[in-house]
């Protein structure tokens, strides 16, 4: 089990136990959050740029995909991407401010967490996008609750359009063609789950000198690690 | 000058004496060209695989490029040919047809132009996709006139919507900077129109055994190389 603040998370729901159905971004505990919720400029700049780091991802996928219905897969996923990318532009324009400058603090620390996520194989950069973007998805829909509220529910909307549907079946038929990827994908994806919470949390705008009162937090990390894990059973696969 | 069939194009219209506003793709000669336009599935499964070498191009781009604000600029562009890719995908599924077997029979000819088209950096990696897209979207729109009508509409104004504007300020911007940049450029860019007119032309279809009359076609490829003039020439380059 991942822990991130050092302490065992003992209330983690175990993912069988919840119905399929809630496949939605956590939406309890967003009020802990909103405290935290950067202003707006901030939370695009990097919301923007982490799209951006996932497309690069799925971009280097189409070029190396096994196969031509790979390909096809994975760019119908990255055109996903593309389209809230460009969502979070439109953002920024309408707020004045140029995207390249708004996204650029937030290039090193962000290219960083892409070098260390990158995967061994294909297979293996597949599952680093299907889990580092849903894990970051469903933070930014919940840090949005900090947000005025048209740009907030605006925003809610571009991110909740998931590519979970077309990323499963990409990789169960993965699993399916040879059994023995299972265990790596799943390792792997739980390698994934530490970097990208720490990516999550430097978003929130904690002032300085402070630490954020981490027992509210908990709820909100435990939230995003079950979705996780709903993510990862989806696939068949042990969180 | 580049000559595809041979024969020297003597009246090849220089640039300059053509007004700026004329930058749509030819629409004379569509009649000659209309008599080898394939069957709707050949032309959208070349059509979109040329568009996902395109999308692939600039993805790399994306990755490598030199500052955040090249990032930007180029996610842009990229945006807009996924948009052009995801609408003949969406015309293949109205069709009944999936995309990714439509597309199969196109790859390996499509990856070796990708292959000897890439540019030794950046900047000519950005010419690659500015000639080779425009040239290919010219001449996908033109090759439409010999589709049903319905089809042909929607796909040459799906095709219509050109990132040149973009891809202009940022090479402009580029060679400003480094005016050393300006003859490699145009010594690549004359070196792409070859492969990519070889690349329209295998997507005629011409009846076995025949050749298509190459007098007709020939003032159909001398428009798409007056367009590419009028592109290198928004360069300020020479073609």
């Amino acid at each position: 089990m991942f822990t991130l603040f050092g302490r065992p998370k003992k209330h983690v729901v175990a993912p069988r136990l919840k119905p399929r159905s809630s496949k939605n971004a956590p939406d309890t505990n967003r009020v802990a959050l909103a405290e935290l919720t950067p202003q707006l400029s901030k939370y695009l700049g990097q919301a923007a740029y982490l799209q951006l780091s996932n497309i690069e991802v799925l971009s280097n996928l189409i070029s190396t995909a096994p196969s031509v219905a790979d390909k096809v897969a994975v760019t119908r996923i990255a055109a996903l991407s593309v389209h809230k990318y460009e969502g979070l532009v439109a953002e920024m324009d309408q707020i004045g401010e140029n995207a390249a400058e708004l996204m650029e603090p937030f290039a090193p620390h962000i290219e960083t967490f892409q070098r260390a996520t990158l995967g061994g194989d294909w297979y293996e950069g597949l599952v680093t996008s299907y889990v580092t973007a849903g894990i970051l998805d469903d933070f930014f829909i919940a840090l949005a609750e900090g947000l005025d509220d048209d740009a907030a529910r605006r925003i809610r909307s571009l991110l909740s359009d998931q590519a979970s549907d077309l990323m499963v079946a990409e990789l169960a038929a993965a699993i399916e063609a040879n059994p023995r990827l299972a265990s790596r994908l799943a390792l792997w994806g739980r390698r994934l789950v530490g970097d990208t919470l720490l990516v999550a949390r430097s978003a929130l705008a904690v002032p300085e000198n402070q630490h954020p009162d981490e027992a509210r937090l908990e709820p909100v990390f435990t939230e995003l690690i079950a979705a996780h894990t709903r993510r990862m059973d989806q696939l068949g696969l042990t969180a």
